[in-house]
């Protein structure tokens, strides 16, 4: 699968933590690269340097693209430092381009993990590099963009084997579960690493503790509307993860959470306080 | 007018309340069902669940597009619970997709309400919601793009009667207008329901009172440069309507405005203090 | 030149300090006028009024587009007065459009100034403007939609003498140099107008002032990583300029800079304290 269907280019589709005029440089290297090519931004205004929720983040945003999508990930702390630029190689035809810090491991593992390649400066394309710190357009977007016409992903440098990254993971307890915050999302809804399929069925309420907190009594609900104005609850997300969430306002503030915070559920089947 | 001539998928465009990352979601949904259709966003930052802001925002945005375009607006507090997801079909040929919650009554009314249908989860095609918080993705992205490439909106489900929605009506009084901030944009300037066309032909400067604060006397200008930097005045914004600014500053944050504050004005025709 | 090869349409980039709600209506425009023509945003999120910054920042984003390009540019706070709607033909074919208040000048002189152009409003096309704030939707974009379909910059309106601006020139000193922040990314790195070339070659540490505060000697460094998490260093920034950076920190902060920040600079060739 060198080149998609009737010699099209593949889409490109763009992350990053650059903001907008960063990323414009790389979509300027792919529109000179690809005249007909199409890019979809997907987000540039992540967390900076947060690697762990980008992981996630782009795996939700990306895997519902077709197969054989060019995804361009740039969240790069450690950009002109040790770590390599690789694309990965994806068992549904994707290929994934960007730093070899994790951010992209997830979502390949996600698509199937085919194979990986550093790119080799030499064979990136693109005029010479101004500067060591953004590989976003001096490597990754030339990388891309060849991707995109059709370049094997093994002829832009050697096999190598992708740094592994898991998101953490979440654990059963008595009558609960444990995990932590992922995600926190534009409306301030704390996004848990805890599958929603755990919570018991029929389940109409939950024992809520995030960070240090005192755990609180909340409903799990299936609608913001339900909680009402200003109430704290739980819902299923649309990660299929566990959402803590207060309804039209903003519950990261109100529990002062951020990303890695723990959280800890207990199931409250059966009893209620109303 | 099943399709639009020859064969070409219709135009669709996004606006959201969302952020980039929920949106990125929605456009993996119309990329893989509309290879080769177009698609442009238009806002995902509007402010969060604010419905009446966004109505007013979405009209001026979309007012602008070819007839037959798709508009797919998600500014959606009520997700998952009563409001019923529809597509309105309009005289030009547009059809709008979003929350039956009146964000899309505005629009609908300019370009002519011709009919609304309920988007029928049977019908709305896409894979099955995950979870009840993003019909977005589940929903309203699926059932864009159905329309995009033809399918008509009866087809989606039956004929429901839109929730109608009014922006705020404005009133003349005795030598002036009471009305309200619609919304405050990007510089701060607070743009209000009171048509520029009422302010009195030669008007040099008005008075002004935004919420509870004293009323003003303000310079009636047509350009930023006229007040000088910091000063503040009003003129007639781009959407025809009175807008209260400060030259190269915020006059939401000079008088502690924001969206539903009340606004009176008072012609000062002839009057001048200088 | 007055048509790219094949009649098709020429790329149009947006930038603005409008947001996207805005910027939206101008996409509008483009889109009715040119079924088929392609648009990529660059950035809607420039500081607001910042004319300078702008500048800089634009020709960045733009200047690895294709030749031939139609860039739209509107950071205009003098919109409604007596700054002139203008277009500049550059030597290699593209055309730049916006506000005659300097925010294209850079970009001109880099793509090489062949003429200019005042867009006379008989002549822009589109409808007539609704209110004197907006040249955006009203004068650019119109613009920009015919030039992109072919018309000629001369033929939008009288040849004119662009108003020039100069980004602010560094100086060399006795062993250092002297310039100012030109610009201060989305990560809060300090970008200087001082070429990175001027730095020493072999260059370990460099003493660094910015704005009153004490010079302090930092590491002159080729990666955020080098650093390590928290300090200050300076690297050879993607624009080929110095810049003062915290890693994975904000500098902006740490120093309370912003862009107009007086800049010194120290060569520390062969000294270091560790």
């Amino acid at each position: 699968m060198a080149r998609p269907p009737g010699g099209r280019t593949r889409l490109v589709t763009l992350t990053s933590d650059l903001g907008a005029a960063y990323a414009a440089q790389m979509k300027a290297v792919l529109v000179r690269t690809l005249p007909a090519g199409r890019m979809v931004d997907l987000a540039h205004d992540l967390p900076a340097h947060a690697i762990g929720e980008a992981a996630f983040v782009v795996r939700a945003m990306a895997r519902g693209f077709p197969a054989g999508t060019v995804h361009l990930v740039v969240v790069d702390p450690g950009v002109g430092g040790h770590r390599v630029p690789i694309v990965i190689d994806c068992s549904d035809g994707s290929r994934l381009v960007g730093p070899d810090n994790g951010v992209l491991y997830p979502l390949a593992e996600e698509l199937g993990l085919r194979g990986a390649y550093r790119i080799e400066p030499t064979r990136r394309g693109g005029p010479p590099p101004v500067g060591t710190t953004f590989d976003g357009r001096d490597v990754f977007a030339p990388a891309a963009a060849r991707l995109a016409r059709g370049t094997l992903p093994a002829s832009l440098g050697p096999p190598v084997t992708p740094r592994r990254y898991s998101l953490p993971a979440p654990e059963p307890t008595r009558g609960g579960a444990r995990g932590e915050v992922l995600h926190v999302d534009r409306f301030g809804n704390l996004v848990t690493n805890i599958p929603t399929a755990w919570v018991p069925v029929g389940s109409k309420e939950l024992d809520v503790a995030v960070g240090s907190a005192r755990s609180r009594r909340v409903r799990w609900v299936t609608s913001y509307e339900e909680l009402g104005p200003g109430r704290l609850g739980a819902l299923g997300s649309s990660f299929g993860l566990v959402e803590v969430a207060e309804a039209r306002g903003r519950a990261a503030d109100r529990w002062n959470a951020r990303v890695g915070r723990r959280v800890r559920l207990r199931w409250a089947e059966g009893r209620s306080r109303g």
